[in-house]
């Protein structure tokens, strides 16, 4: 099979994790046996950097950066929230997106992400295809939210999954000792759609008395007077209750619980931007539970720590990154790589396989309600069986002297700009 | 010297801290070698526990569960926030008190905890000297917010530093890698009056590049004005800002800037209940400065998390449980054991002293001039030399094979009662 000789282009697009930066690595290691590819370069900021040309030498950097790669959390090319739209509305840029490939002989493009940046990846790959430019697209998966179709899980949710469960048992530990005065806890984790990672937290809990005691998912219907019902039942039986509940939770009308305003209340890709549901359930539990009410609201930090992460998740996303480049070397063109696991093997294994990155891009993951209990307020066992595997294994880091990991910044060497300047919509 | 035979009882107060219990299993090694300590108890729930006569023997637990102390966060026997005031207002307390120590022979009081426990040891102390019955109270310093006077540094610190630092690197990259959209993030620590633990995000911070970029403790004056100045002057110079604040901040006059209303407004000691000034500032920034902006709000995980805690704290924890036995051993009594910094000596070395406990109970401890820059907004490299040598080295956990740390929980051997019941004001 033949395959186009010439450079790849590697971006991460969306919200970072702690293992996208070692599905990067993956690509790098793997792209660097194979003579079809001549240079490997990153955009920078994800789409955006190949709109404005922001384009850096990966081949440049010392080998201990890309190692360190494996280690490092967060998006080390940088990434974006920038929407491209379909290819009637939105050609300009993908004519612009070829116009940067061609102009540094990019003929391979891996693109790090989630649905939407699949569906840019596709795009992309479809308007090459019809003006004759060859480029081979292929998708690598990553999400915190576990919520792409067509793959057994995504890697980065291993890692978040790991480290909420930990600061679930952690913060449950202390609503434990001071129940007398401190009786709740809610800690609120991310997820607007999909509560995979509200899920996760629910490992934590190995008996009856540990927390979390309750969990609430976006996927079941979120009630106030059930809720306020759940929590007097666990305070009456542990004498406190520790809650764990996804940001994006909705009522029975499917309307999100805590909407934001103003100018900030919705991102650069239209989705609606979500206030402190945790916040709103402490007032709740204090008003109507009658119980004095903590909260957490772990934000970024839960996507990007690499301090306790997954070694299992970590070791997935470089797979991912050297399958994708496997891929394309075997004349794949047009999939995002996809995780597969094992079944009827003893004990968890996974490897990789494809997907159509159309597909994927118009598909989402939910909990399914199998994962989810009876009440709507905690997980099954079905749910520990598959997340489980997941959290395995922690990365070992390296601890600098001054007792602090040590993470890497690339050192970027940009390629001197070969178009005109480009202005962003 | 003559010491009196007889059994002992240790309790922890307050918030719970990753190491508290380290502490308390330096007690019952320790304590275990000395033939006049003839039974080593606990109070459930700290004071609490003591006037209800809800004790426990520590001597019945498996020697796994002592050990297991040393690397399990919160408070295992329980803690409380139950305020006794002085001996004219609160004499009924302490006569309970006693009357529970010499219905169970207890003749060692040993109490973890802040100002206000060590306040309440003082005073028992003071009732028993008063009444003829020998007691020996030590308290042994902790708490998160490092605020306690006479020692140079409080067990709990150590660890909760190494976290937020962590914290506010891993978070930071995330703000580095999104910077075109999501501009800043605000990261609100604990800490009421004193910003130790805010000022320990610094520590993460180890170039222009790195966050946290602006620091704001309750020490200096926050002024809104100024804050929106700063925020815009890292954004024009690094694209981003990525911001700490301590809870405890205070306007010009002295008023907290967020305060909150209701039933709880106040916890059980009368002190202040603090709204979230994360989400405040949030809002500042974005009406204000014009930049997107998230937050993290920590709460209750950042002092327990064991899973990456400082070794050099965990084991001064300890040291301090064993020196506060020695002491008691040596004739010591009415005095809490303090942390000693080695002066003039090549790097880091820690030994323990004591301090009055009527004194540690009155002082306060906040983060001085020296160790904030002019402006307000940092930390100086005087400050990293304190702080540093307290978050070096990691705590080993044990992992199960489920990927999640294993704690300790006691089997709490409840002694028989012998008084008769008592009712809590």
């Amino acid at each position: 099979m033949s395959v186009p000789k010439g450079n790849c282009l590697i971006a991460q697009s969306g919200g970072p994790t702690a293992v996208i930066n070692a599905s990067v690595a993956g690509v790098v290691e793997e792209a660097k046996k194979h003579p079809a590819i001549t240079g490997i370069y990153a955009a920078l900021n994800g789409i955006r950097g190949v709109l404005l040309e922001e384009i850096f030498d990966l081949g440049k950097e010392p080998k201990s950066n890309i190692t360190g790669l494996h280690r490092t959390p967060a998006a080390a090319l940088g990434s974006c929230r920038y929407k491209i739209k379909d290819l009637k509305t939105s050609r300009a840029d993908y004519e612009r997106i070829l116009e940067v490939f061609k102009a540094h002989n990019i003929h391979y493009f891996f693109y790090a992400g989630g649905n939407d940046s699949m569906d840019t990846a596709d795009k992309t790959a479809t308007l090459a295809a019809d003006t004759g430019y060859e480029l081979v697209a292929i998708g690598i998966p990553k999400t915190i939210d576990n919520d792409l179709a067509y793959t057994d899980h995504c890697p980065g949710y291993g890692s978040v999954a790991k480290y909420v469960a930990t600061v679930a048992m952690e913060a449950g530990r202390d609503t434990e000792a001071l129940y007398t005065t401190d009786t709740c806890t809610v800690l609120e984790v991310m997820g607007r759609n999909a509560g995979w990672i509200a899920a996760a937290t629910g490992l934590a809990s190995r008996c009856e008395e540990d927390a979390p005691h309750l969990i609430y998912l976006p996927e079941a219907v979120f009630s106030i007077e059930k809720f306020v019902a759940d929590v007097k039942a666990v305070q009456a039986k542990l004498g406190r209750a520790f809650i764990v509940v996804g940001e994006g939770l909705k009522d029975k009308d499917g309307n999100y619980v805590t909407t934001q305003t103003g100018e900030f209340s919705k991102d650069s890709f239209g989705h609606v931007q979500l206030g402190g549901v945790a916040e709103m359930l402490k007032n709740i539990v204090e008003q109507q539970a009658g119980f004095k009410c903590r909260y957490i609201k772990l934000g970024t930090c839960q996507r990007n720590a690499m301090h306790f992460a997954s070694a299992t998740d970590a070791s997935e996303a470089a797979m991912c990154g050297r399958a994708a480049v496997r891929a394309a070397m075997d004349g794949v063109a047009g999939k995002m790589i996809t995780l597969l696991r094992q079944k009827g093997t003893k004990g968890y294994k996974c490897t990789t396989g494809l997907a159509d990155l159309a597909e994927v891009a118009n598909g989402e993951k939910k909990v399914p309600a199998e994962y989810i209990n009876k009440d709507g307020n905690f997980i099954t066992e079905a749910f520990r069986q598959y997340a489980g595997p997941l959290i395995r294994g922690q990365v070992e880091i390296e601890i600098a002297d001054d007792g602090l990991p040590v993470y890497v910044r690339l050192e970027k060497h940009m390629l001197k700009k070969k178009t005109a300047a480009y202005k962003l919509k």
